[in-house]
């Protein structure tokens, strides 16, 4: 078998075999398959697609590049969910302790920001001393303890996959269906997951713009996940204004603990409490939506949610006092309300935009390994559909440097756009997908 | 200007400026644009394609990456031509001389074969002194002294098509029109040809496969020819069978000897007439083609064009001896004739068939750099159309191992298709292409 057979059977819009997808897989982990014979055949995928069967040969393939975990020993069935990322997407704080606390083991890798998406591990960051490079051994024997594991992706899990996204990253093949599924899927597979709720975001702050798209990729998850074993559902959520209030990673977290809490914006809420109960339905705790909500809301209302964060903070090394005095995370120098420019309705507060003002501001990164700054954000104080007086405070910059919130000033007035007439709120989901 | 958003836009479908081919041209070339985003573009443009505004953009950016020759001051006008490659395609070995010797400069630089493609340079090489790295400033003393210049491609011009050659033969983006045509005219332009005959093959033995594919890449490269300022015409020839009779190096030197000795091939004279006429009317040299035909036959029979090859052999380092007698040149050990395994009607000898057979033997090679056996190769003593009877020899392999006589033997045996009913001969050209 050639490398370059390889290329040419995709490139001509043929179906690959499993043991060509498996060689070219292998032969570029191991390094025997160059960049740019891999970088060809990427831009050959992005172009002519993959069927379901070879996404699924894709998938396994670079799952199996490396370690896959069997928590089998550990926890007899573990739920991970995963968002295809978007601007203040900070669920995974909250729903991660719901369920846990709900007794589902919930064991989950997660990534870092990059452009406008911001990334968990950068948000727990936030918290002094929570370790987020936990050996495996430390992530099966502290799901075996407390039933719960929020980490960074191990590098023996799916190395194909770290190394495809790089190469992706730099030949603009971000952007392929297949590329995607496999991307994820493989993660979640390699980490052991027997059951996954994906949020799939749609919306200018999400990668996937259009419902169409959203639903082709949500979709094609949640077909190779079934047909690999796992249990599945996808839910298709707004993305085309910020999740919650808060964007930045400290404020962020605080806005999760007054979530936990019982504090927090009721989009928010209600966002995580749809997730877990996916969640607790996937994974046999309830009979069915009600019941798993009603268990949801009752963890979340008795504190058990918050108990179990504060577990999983302290057993990865966090100190719990910033969790229990959240103003003592991470805080900007310069803390700004921006007034309304005029009253009106908001008609659209757009979350690239957002998310892209809080890069600026030093919160997200450009590139893979920038630094970032965990104090800097927005917090956005009114949404879609909400009335607004000229003058009253319509947002808040958190800054460590004026030029920078004078540049995340404009960017996130430009952001807002008003209407004189009531505008609806925009729906927290559009879809949900089933096998 | 950024690679990756040229990847994307050209991955788009849409149509690169100038600027940003010229950019993207210049930076590979250079080096700040790696290799795996080259080839992801590459693919991209495979699939994709380019407008003729874009193929001449990236024509012009290939040709003046290096070195262009401006042969103003040696020669008013300069005449070269060009084959898509072939088996048995000695023609250069015939034409550059025969027109030479009709007064009209021929500067030509040409390459080495690959694969079942023979190339000129190397079958020069047969020629024991003969030098074929000729520097710029030999390059026009020769062409201003004696008319004529047979040599390899210097390493001054066009270096864009180096590199990307490299790297489209090892990313399965070879067989592209656009591509095919900027690595063609950037090189005949960069030598500094005013006028290009371009003889495009078609069949199992060139790298167009169909009459369709190559009438497109004949009309690109004249259109982009004469867009450019070249006057222009391409022959579209066929190359289902070899061309002539002798297939490997110093075989096909013995046979173009012949030729100007006026004892070749009909079918391979008649191809050499008609690409000469068609130099010779470009250059001016005739007011048309009957004109241009009386000349070249004339220029052939009178002994001029051998005396013209002379020249050239010994201007360029050549031991005259060797083709003065051409039995002295490099001669296979193993000489087998091998007899015609029935009665009938030649119905086909596939060109590709043999051209790898002589590969086998050595006379070719399978990647750039492998080292060649000059004296090894096929003679089709029978070609299409030609009735044979059983026992005759068919062909003649010349070999230097028993084993590899054995395969070539086998694998020409194979090339070789009988009829039981007369057969019409192949014909030389299908079209001539002319703005």
């Amino acid at each position: 078998m050639h490398a370059i057979n390889i290329i040419a059977k995709k490139r001509d819009g043929a179906e690959l075999s499993r043991e060509e997808i498996e060689f070219f897989i292998q032969g570029y982990t191991r390094g025997e398959i160059p960049d740019y014979q891999a970088a060809a055949w990427l831009m050959a995928v992005y172009l002519r697609g993959m069927t379901d069967r070879e996404t699924r040969y894709l998938t396994l393939a670079m799952a199996y590049s490396g370690d896959v975990l069997d928590l089998k020993d550990v926890a007899p069935l573990v739920v991970d969910k995963h968002s295809t990322g978007g601007v203040g997407d900070k669920v995974s704080l909250v729903v991660a302790p719901l369920v846990a606390a709900c007794g589902l083991p919930v064991a989950k890798m997660t990534g870092r920001g990059l452009g406008f998406s911001g990334g968990t591990v950068d948000k727990l960051e936030s918290i002094p001393g929570y370790r987020t490079d936990l050996s495996v051994a430390e992530f099966k024997a502290q799901l075996r303890e407390i039933g719960i594991v929020l980490t960074g992706q191990s590098a023996d899990l799916a190395p194909a996959d770290r190394k495809l996204y790089a190469l992706r990253d730099v030949t603009a093949t971000v952007e392929s269906i297949p590329l995607i599924v496999g991307s994820i899927m493989s993660k979640k597979i390699a980490a052991g997951a027997d059951a996954i709720v994906l949020d799939v975001k749609v919306g200018n702050g999400a990668f996937m713009k259009t419902l169409e798209d959203a639903e082709i990729l949500a979709e094609a998850m949640v077909r190779l996940g079934s047909r690999v074993g796992r249990r599945m559902v996808a839910l298709i959520s707004d993305m085309n204004q910020p999740l919650g209030r808060a964007v930045g990673n400290a404020l962020e977290v605080q806005e999760a603990i007054t979530t936990l809490c019982e504090n927090g914006p009721a989009d928010f809420r209600e966002h995580c409490l749809a997730v877990a109960t996916e969640m607790l339905v996937l994974g046999g705790k309830a009979a069915d939506t009600d019941d798993a909500r009603a268990l949801a809301l009752e963890t979340l209302t008795s504190g058990a949610a918050w108990q179990k964060f504060r577990e999983l903070v302290e057993a990865q090394g966090g100190d719990i006092r910033y969790i229990e005095e959240p103003e003592r995370l991470p805080r900007a120098r310069l803390i700004e309300p921006v007034p309304a420019p005029r009253s009106g309705y908001v008609a659209a507060v757009n979350a690239a935009e957002v998310g892209m003002a809080v890069v600026e501001l030093g919160g997200g990164r450009e590139r893979k390994g920038d630094p970032i700054d965990h104090s800097v954000g927005v917090v956005v104080h009114y949404k879609v559909g909400d009335p607004v007086r000229k003058g009253m405070p319509l947002f808040t910059i958190h800054a460590n440097d004026e030029a920078n919130l004078a540049a995340a000033r404009e960017r996130v007035l430009a952001a807002y756009t008003f209407s004189d007439i009531a505008v609806e709120p925009l729906p927290l989901f559009y879809r949900r997908v089933v096998t």
